[in-house]
């Protein structure tokens, strides 16, 4: 399974710009990390929002794609982020808080890690559907 | 005001990573567009939904921060994703909801360009806040 | 159509507890309108923020519902307060932001009126789906 | 804190009306309990969404209110509802995700209970700020 979500996202040409890597994911849970370097900044030294709520996305697109077994999209997502994100790399940890035939609910940790300790910096919770059932 | 803001997007290293444009900015509305290419989409050829909620959460930013007069960052916002961003370039077009002395409530609709057509695929709202305040 | 929205209302026992008022629905938009009274209020004399979020989840569900002219049910919305809710009655002005087969997205800006001026207390973005589509 | 709790509830007549129990408090964690009665009902047969959506916004509040120790209002939530709410009572728990000196960012789960039964009915996510700094 991990190596079928490697291939897709290796599909995603903008997660190969961003750096994006899986490295866990089954029918309930999926993680993302992602490197930081200067690219993904914004004006004062945090990782951009935008790459926070990318990563949450997708993270949270992982899991309920895990869950529904099928080709998925998100059909919505909030984020609230709580913190900068300062360090040398983000992880994405989103799991799957309900599912039904056709759509999932997820929700999603983001944490930047700086010299190695982990800080929370975004949580996202959003629905995950079928391809062309949004 | 424009031209502090395109400065301001120019410091964001990430902004410049996608090559979004500034392209009207005020105290109730902004404007964000960004020219779509290969490196921006997902596996099925459209723009990856993070690009597009990146365009929208910056644009809320931006509208926030016209709002607020003070650097600002997004505290949370939600994004609803209705089409797939399909064509040449994406236009977000944000405005203030309602402004306090603390935080501005801003929405966003962002439209996909193909062929001279707009069309909208996505839609947010979030909240501005000062920096330092979230 | 307002005579079968107003038969529907009816059928809620919560909406009949409230006291909610349905003056305009069609394909696109729905207004809700509510006469504040003390049940209504919270410890500081504002509306209960589960009055006006009720309010609002309503509205967007008629919303959708009128756009696809099915039974429907709220799968999720997004609700920001911008004001206290003060005055002798709220409404609820919700519309169609963009609907597909299986559901339509709405958005839904509440008003306090007070002394016969109308202010925003609140704004909100939800999915509306057919019901047993969730 | 659970008494201070108490008293607050009872000062919103809105709870009043519903029939509130705030159950457990401390400065991470809240529970509040809601028996549902025919008047609660939308025309399906459910706890109406109106009241699922109160009572998790009243949960966030006080979770964020225990941890920022302030009164508090919420100043922004999303909700996913993920299935009808069917049984004899309801019980939001809600608790704080990241505080800061502003803001508390809290999460919520609502269940219904039938004969017995637990079940996860809708989840939310808000922002939860000092009484006048929304």
């Amino acid at each position: 399974m991990l190596a079928l979500g490697r291939s897709v996202l290796g599909q995603q040409a903008f997660s190969r710009l961003l750096g994006t890597e899986l490295t866990a994911w089954d029918a309930r849970r999926c993680t993302l990390e992602l490197p930081l370097r200067a690219e993904l900044m914004q004006q004062h030294g945090f990782a951009h929002g935008g790459v926070v709520s990318y990563l949450a996305d997708n993270a949270l697109t992982y899991a309920g794609g895990g869950a529904l077994a099928v080709p998925v999209v998100t059909a919505e997502f909030k984020i609230n982020y709580v913190r900068p994100a300062l360090g040398e790399r983000l992880v994405a940890r989103a799991e799957v808080v309900a599912v039904s035939k056709t759509q999932a609910v997820c929700r999603c940790d983001v944490f930047a890690i700086k010299d190695g300790v982990e800080k929370l910096c975004a949580t996202a919770l959003g629905t995950i559907v079928r391809l062309g059932g949004e």
